[in-house]
């Protein structure tokens, strides 16, 4: 019998996309699209990419229409989720939450970086971090799963092999990433206007992203190791897709061969994570697919690992990744529905 | 010694273009630049690509503020400048206006295709239209010019002479048109982001455009034939220029010479029409110039002929266009400012 | 028991596109890929988004390598087909050719268009054109199917209901159509580079482009009317996708009604076919599928009918097309492996 | 009188840079255009943006057709240029090298990262190296010029500063750099293909790009101090512009005043270098200028700044720059031609 699962915050991308991956996916049947801005439209008028291929009806969300649901996808903004996820929780339900409100261990860190405070505090112990790849043994069993930022999933990847082996210096290590437009979600700006957004690149938020305290806390809770990065990311005028390059300094005498045996033992294994050899990643070969590619350099002049990682930002980094997480949840086949 | 200028409605894209034209051109000085909504913000603030090159800064407009300038530019969405025109025109003024208020002969033409009334009709007739190619004994002497439609200008250059010659079919004539998103203004648009944009092409107001009057009013003024046309306008990914493809059918037995004649006949003494021959003409050809670049083929099995036309909405189509209305009333260089 | 399939010429996008949608169908497995050039080469060496999913490596093309399968499918380039066909169809293979060497009924019309000799004229009768919206009783029983140029798939779907009915003229019909650079293969020219084909659009082959007498032949097919286009392909800078504006006159007194209920009687029972209503259809909505979306307008002023469709030029414009050609003949679902 | 110009090697990207701006130069005249892959063809053949604006024709070099010339421009790729200069040194002329040639100071370390030999190695003592902002005082007695590399222009002018007053570590710098796919040059490859490059990223020959040892050298020439960089390019889908995110570790309580008092004293009077204040730089407010705009942060969390630095690849990275240096050999205005 197919799982039953409905999405709350059904209209952004991240929604859209789960969408799109769930239509497809054998054991699942999506009952019911909340969106309270949408309310009342269909879902194909909003996306018609959708037309015939689903009769779906934007709702507005109230918990008695999830009561019969498997699970619950919450992709609201930032700041949303905590409106709804502790009655879920109290009401026993399974939920995954693509936003970031589930994700910092620490109701501080998350006003200091979010400039809001939160508002169900006592659930963020409650969380389990969706990072199927680093947490496989705690997402099977979690009620709740804060699923992984985009830019983080970009960096944890590359970077947790190599700080759980003690093979580079946890502290000062550089992120520089690079994501396309869709990542600042379906929201309306002069700055994302294609416009303004085409035909140049935008630094923001350097060093004071949401992202930062999201990296480092899972470096420390996986990695073993507390660790401080600096993280810049770039707007840049492509839709879909990030690439992060990451710069960090070798502990003493670490060999190519030690780093190559690292991403080995951690990801030969892993059906979403593939190793580029020697050459570099790009965006393009992991777009609409739920694919990580990582590829890496030592630069022996500075003593450091230069590592590049791909992903697609909705899929790998928000929806692809909610519904790994869902198929570990139901004890499904880890790949359903994300081939 | 120098024009004063002023520009009402400066903080849109033709306003920015204009200045970027006005700061280069040797015989003219800004002294004043409108906007209400961004009063007090400096134009490099909005703009920073005018960083260390101008210190001015946007004024809420009024009337006293222009009484010492010799020429106003007016570049407000349509439906704004009616309400500033006649006061400018009754104070002995001379304005050139980059909106749509006043290219129409009839305000119930205006209403029908800009949905809403007309609230200067009294002044429509005191407009002479700015298509210097065609209108160069009337826009020296005038006090109101109306500056063509982006679309408009790319329809009527090639189409004009072979209307004026009786080469083609009046009526019927397929003119479609892809634009750059520029073209939309500086404007808020869920429609307009770089992600909703990006990668696809939308067709909007098929037949019923604002241009589709205007064309036609012009045809019939410079071409002296009524004439029907089919405007469709298509956006597409790209920042700057539009590209008109236009079917037209030929009159009987009009050879290849005859059209030759017609474009030669009109445009070799145009400092800014250029026939591209047997290659057809480009947007990234005219990219920040004031050049329109035309190109044609007769279908012979169809009794076609195809025209090809390029300009830079911005340039050609907007600010560029005003500029060399303004250097003909002012009796400068046609070319003044802008090679 | 799955059908075994190989492709000839599956180094272009074409072939990879294939690859990517044939991996994925449920009841065909792909024995070997054919790519002289590429001979060698693993396919994720040329194509790394395919890295992980298939071990497959491109090998040179002999006939003696795909007697045991049960179709093969060829991506050549034009005038590459007609050199492997005969012996394939005199062996008695099922054959899907993709490209243009065995869609027209006339060796002497390929020269005209395709510029060089047709040198296997007699296989001309044995092929079937593979459009199954109005080809599907003769599709099934076919050796050898032409699968249909990407162009022509967005001309004849809108128009053929149109013709076949008698609601408008046949002559003198305008197709202007815009496609994604992908549409010219995976070829290397300066045109083709990016810095050359961004932010710009190029109308080429105007009137003399090859799908000119496929568009008419197939009007005449299965509309019943000899027909004359007037056909403009452009190039705009987006990846994927096409997009046609077709402009026809109307025959006397046809109702809007007659226009609905002609394309409901087509294509109501169509998996692929959407009519998008009030609303243009739009390449983003297609993207990455096998629709084909139309939507249409009558414009009195012009007694005319403007016809918007769009469609993935490497999906419902080739691969995906030809896949529904495989089902077809296969007596498979005909959207198996398509959602 | 004006000065005579003429270029050698004038149909790349940088060569029809070299033209546009040359042509709006009040003081000089181009006399001929070199480019022996396209002699015979009109300049305006090659590029049409062209066309009306000149008559030239691209013709075979020697070095006899220079000899009235007062300086010529060299922008052929790299290894080419030192095939032609000697003997124009020799000779007495003044020459511009665009390419890398005449960049280091040593032959060893160009073969190194070049993979050839130099042909001309005594002449590299002979070259002053043209960053205006930093070697005003050599440029205008030089007789040859090495025009700086488009990305080491971007690292060396927001870095020289904090190198020269101490304020930074010299070594361990790490410098990502983005650059549109003009940088590649007008050349053919299928990776510059636009469907391959457009909606991607690719980061290439990271830690070993040619212009690494450039800007190591020029740190140390001009900032005195020996240092190591990491730098890695990537390419995005733009067409023009660079934009480089640098990251160095901060000397010992160094302040943020003292970072601006810096920037102050090297760029308070350079008319091309402008500082963004808290606003990061965007490539578009520099695209088709001569300037480097310029932004920076202190991280304190790992005592690091943050460098942000955009210019117009083919301006200030090629041929603004080149001509800023030919106005500074002459005695002009140093911006005269190039606002």
């Amino acid at each position: 019998m197919k799982k039953n699962i409905s999405i709350i915050g059904a209209s952004g991308y991240s929604g859209a996309e789960l969408l799109k991956i769930l239509f497809c996916h054998p054991d699942v049947a999506v009952t019911r699209v909340f969106a309270n801005s949408s309310a009342g439209k269909r879902v194909d008028e909003l996306y018609p990419h959708f037309r015939s291929l689903t009769g779906l009806v934007f709702e507005e969300y109230s918990i008695d229409k999830v009561f019969n649901d498997d699970l619950i996808f919450i992709a609201l903004p930032s700041g949303e989720a905590m409106n709804v996820v502790p009655a879920l929780i109290d009401a026993g339900k399974k939920v995954i939450d693509l936003g970031g409100d589930f994700r910092l261990h620490e109701a501080q860190l998350y006003t200091k970086y979010y400039h809001h405070e939160h508002k169900a505090a006592s659930y963020l112990t409650k969380a389990v971090y969706g990072l199927p790849e680093w947490n496989k043994k705690n997402i099977p069993s979690a009620q709740l799963i804060a699923n992984p930022g985009c830019y983080v999933t970009s960096a944890l990847l590359p970077l947790l092999p190599l700080i759980k082996e003690d093979l580079i210096e946890a502290n000062g290590i550089v992120i520089s990433s690079l994501s396309g437009v869709s990542g600042a979600g379906r929201s309306v700006s002069i700055d994302l206007s294609f416009t303004e957004a085409n035909e140049t690149v935008k630094a923001y938020k350097a060093g004071v992203h949401q992202h930062t305290p999201e990296i480092e806390t899972m470096l420390n809770d996986f990695g073993g190791q507390h660790s401080t990065v600096t993280f810049v990311p770039h707007l840049i005028p492509i839709t879909r897709g990030i690439f992060s390059s990451i710069f960090a300094t070798l502990k003493k005498s670490i060999s190519k061969e030690q780093i190559e045996w690292a991403f080995e033992k951690y990801y030969s294994a892993a059906p979403f994570v593939r190793m580029t050899g020697n050459a570099a990643p790009e965006i393009k070969h992991v777009q609409n697919t739920n694919f990580c590619d990582i590829g890496w350099k030592i630069y022996e002049r500075n003593n450091q690992v230069i590592l590049h990682s791909v992903i697609d930002n909705l899929v790998k980094g928000a929806a692809g990744q909610a519904v790994q997480n869902m198929n570990l949840m139901f004890g499904f086949e880890e790949t359903k529905g994300l081939r």
